[in-house]
């Protein structure tokens, strides 16, 4: 039922930069060719104003609404909120999703061909951050006619990027609304990043990047250690609990494993079937380096600079990028504001609570276009 | 200067169940040989009723305080609390502190030589419980000629040893003091296990358990997840924040890792020379299983079943076990009494705030001598 009202979009692709006019990133590397897959939803007007960006985290990609085609009608991984009606409303806006640059999804990345070589560039993908995703988004905005964004919204690593968006381009966005994010990458949240680096090397199979067959085992379990910071301990106490997979069996054994392995088991082979390895290395790597202050002062002095109005949006129960972390952004952006989702679901609850999403975008955007 | 304050002491090891008296587990099976590490501190006195159990925690060992040898004077782990003046008093106490049952340190674990086929058992060591590992200590205390325990004390994995003696021995423990634990294996707890559990498996050297050398990247890896979840995310924050290890080299170079990173290895590393893989899988699973109300009715039902007076010790940062399982554990215990560490460092917080826990445990420990 849900599935019939979903819209039919193309995920097209732009090339952006190349020999002639390489990209020049921040760590002073020069990439050649940048290609961009987005998709767009709604309708740009006349003086290219009426703009939504939407960001997307760590292993997502541009479809972010309605379905790609009639054999695969999943709906994109926003679609709660993009559409007719919806906080992200397709009918006033132009809505904008990139996949960002370092994925695998469409956009340049460690899989993509190095044009120099004939070759995937594999680990000799060059280090990119949080900026250099946004450069390649301004770029992208500018080729597709956008003058200025109505806001630029993500959570996570998306939430870094509206951050980032604020600082670099001030007068173009109107607003800005970063979800669950940090204005540096916290220490703990890096902690986690290298262990699943770590989980991903130490597979014979990544053989130092260059693996014909993706090294599956430590791929899912890279996934396996996100997932548990991803959802809250008191989500996982509700669903799973010490429930055994078979709990009429033998509480004893071990093969009879528990329901929340199984679960997290799951989710890690599901990535692998999605995901590439060397991609998850690059962009947990520019997570990494994420640092709103570097060359900027200090982050009071980055967060002061952005000038437009902020939401800065906390989920009650996200251990990773804990409410304190987005309290202290909305203090420190001039005319920034801080609400929280109240949510069991933890880091991972900005794909799941729409309703609450819904209503503080939705009221968040009417205020401005009052 | 503090080491030459260590007391020396020598680890004992004792046979407590042989082929005519195997000790029976709670799965049913039964070990037909099973030998305990241990030691003790003080003298025990002529009733034999001013004993203190010291319980450990997952990788620890018997040697608890003082030193073992004339080349090697680490002091034990837990002697800052252990001795003359301490909270745990050897002027006063006969303290006994014995390597847990499936360990790796000289007690009976899948290390150990199964007497039948004169091979290690690796994995074929049976499943074991934390009441089985409780089972062994109170035959260890019969053969030492305790007759009660004036208290019982542990953290983590110990501390689940503290409850399982308050419920299993009710008459024979004067008062009980679990640190940082909880009534069963939170779910959250029992991911990161099952995420430890499979970077060993994901090793191909640990093949299938039956490894000449240490699945050592595995090992390593299942200690940085640990190790994330042992101390807090300010502590992290302070400590390395987004440091480089080299701070002057370039930023972008991922080869130039980030202090965290660096310091998880090294940890990781450390484990490996002192720990054995099969010993971390049956340890973590008899962790896992841990959960009083199993066939006692309820878990309120068990904790209101204790008569010894405890003392329930919370760690204000403590992730991994937090202060609300603590609070909950002092409610249902009939004369249960919380009190918290304020500490920055995490679960670990138990292996470093000595002069909270000597003054917090002096004090527990004075009111019952009233």
């Amino acid at each position: 039922m849900l599935n019939e009202m979903l819209e039919f979009v193309t995920t097209q692709q732009k090339l952006l930069f190349d020999r002639a006019h390489p990209l020049r990133l921040e760590s002073g590397a020069a990439l050649g060719h940048v290609t961009v897959s987005y998709e767009t939803y709604g309708e740009l007007n006349a003086d290219g104003t009426n703009v939504i960006l939407i960001c997307h985290a760590l292993t997502a990609n541009a479809h972010a609404s309605g379905y790609n085609s009639e054999e695969d009608k999943t709906p994109g991984w926003w679609d709660g909120l993009i559409g007719s009606g919806k906080a992200f409303d397709t009918d006033d806006y132009f809505v904008v999703c990139p996949n960002i640059l370092g994925s695998c999804y469409g956009t340049t990345g460690p899989t993509s061909i190095n044009p120099t070589t004939g070759q995937p560039y594999r680990l000799s993908f060059p280090a990119i951050t949080v900026r250099d995703i946004v450069t390649v988004q301004k770029r992208l905005l500018d080729e597709l006619g956008v003058n200025r964004l109505a806001t630029v919204c993500g959570s996570s690593l998306g939430g870094m990027q509206a951050l980032e968006w604020g600082i670099m381009f001030p007068d173009f966005c109107e607003t800005t609304i970063p979800i669950s994010t940090a204005a540096r990458q916290p220490s703990w949240c890096l902690a986690l990043n290298s262990a699943a680096r770590t989980a991903i090397k130490n597979d014979p199979e990544w053989r130092e990047g260059n693996y014909l067959a993706q090294p599956a085992k430590g791929l899912a379990l890279a996934r396996m250690i996100g997932m548990i910071s991803y959802r809250s301990p008191e989500e996982f106490e509700q669903r799973f609990g010490q429930q055994k997979v078979d709990p009429s069996g033998n509480v004893f054994v071990v093969d009879n494993v528990f329901q929340v392995e199984s679960y997290l088991q799951y989710q890690g082979q599901k990535l692998v079937t999605r995901f590439d390895a060397n991609t998850y290395l690059c962009l947990t790597h520019a997570m990494d380096s994420h640092d709103i202050s570097r060359g900027r002062g200090s982050v009071k002095k980055a967060l002061g600079s952005i000038r437009a109005r902020a939401l800065c949006v906390g989920i009650s129960s996200d251990v990773r990028y804990p409410v304190a972390h987005q309290t202290r952004l909305a203090q420190d952006i001039p005319n920034g504001e801080y609400i929280e989702v109240s949510s069991i679901h933890g880091h991972d609850a900005f794909l799941i609570e729409f309703d609450q999403l819904n209503s503080i975008i939705a009221n968040f955007l009417r205020k401005d276009n009052s």
